[in-house]
């Protein structure tokens, strides 16, 4: 074997990985209680980027803490994002989630109103009337229609995580959140993904939850 | 709303997503036979650095497409990968798909032989006897047992996509992947994730997916 490895336990290889992390930002000057957040998106997909492109509402961090200790619920607009967040820590801490893309329901109303079926998935969510946190990593037009449904009245996020990630009209649904007086947590830009959108729910998860 | 939206259909997003990558590539010289795969990779990261990241060992697609007409499942090291992998085209070509990660006996080998759980998968599909696509998203260390298994002639994959994320041993791990003469796609440098090695088995089914 010509290649030389470092020598990780398992279980130490997530810190040493925070540790390297942390070396090269360097300079780069990240919000100390942000860090957590954005260290684990960084974390998740090795993209240095993320330490410049999240976007925190004022107090965010806290009301989502906060929600998530009352019984918000957590809506993914992927089962990737779903599958990404960590299970025992939701079972540990009580945390219901959701995910409606595979619902006969939510195909059926998409292809009835014309719309993506992540439209149909975040009315899906309204409809519980119960306190959400969105996690979209994926759909712009889910991000656009929590946009709507807020303007309008008839949704209020706990939080609103806007990561989806691509080329069209993907910046544009995250600066409406931006607009938006609701908490969020937007990772600017294009970039994003299912991946960053759990690794979001998980840091906040990791904030309360004892491991 | 001060946002302007670019109108694009439900149905037409991919397709409209797809020729703006194509226009912003632009200059970069990316192999045209490669090209499917790469896009749809800069797909789900908006991440160009795809273009150049990703390795393919001589005449990778037809033997990875001809493996997949003749049955050979895919195994995943993330319940996340599995979960990003298109499931109608899966059925529709009969193509099965593993993920041992929340399996009993790999929590058991894992502890008993102090390794990641990642490692007892791929112990756990080297067993399975019958023609595999590995699909690694995220565990270096099942890379790493990939490559000694293949080096102690006791695995033989149709493909290895080797496509872990961060920053212990993930280089490494890659670089061992590209000194074998196997069928490989490797996302080389510290970037990659479950959603890239989501997406580059979906690259493929759609390859011979008509949907």
């Amino acid at each position: 074997m010509k290649t030389e490895l470092e020598q990780v336990l398992p279980g130490e290889i997530e810190a040493r990985s925070f540790e390297i992390i942390t070396e090269e930002l360097g300079g780069k000057e990240i919000e100390e209680k942000y860090a957590p957040v954005i260290k684990r998106v960084i974390h998740t997909t090795a993209d240095f980027d993320y330490a410049e492109n999240l976007a925190f509402s004022p107090g965010v961090l806290e009301i989502a803490l906060e929600a998530l200790r009352k019984g918000a619920c957590i809506v993914t607009d992927t089962q990737m994002a779903k599958a990404g967040i960590n299970k025992k820590a939701l079972q540990s801490l009580g945390i219901e989630i959701f995910n409606f893309m595979a619902d006969e329901d939510v195909a059926e109303a998409a292809k009835k109103n014309g719309t993506t079926r992540a439209v149909a998935c975040i009315d899906k969510a309204a409809a519980l009337n119960r306190p959400v946190i969105f996690a979209v990593g994926n759909a712009p037009t889910a991000l656009i229609r929590i946009y709507e449904l807020v303007q309008e009245g008839k949704l209020k996020p706990e939080l609103i995580i806007g990561a989806p990630v691509g080329f069209v009209n993907v910046v544009q649904s995250k600066e409406m959140i931006l607009e938006l007086s609701v908490p969020y947590i937007v990772a600017k830009g294009r970039k994003g993904g299912s991946n960053v959108a759990a690794a979001i729910v998980n840091a906040l998860l990791y904030l309360i939850w004892e491991r």
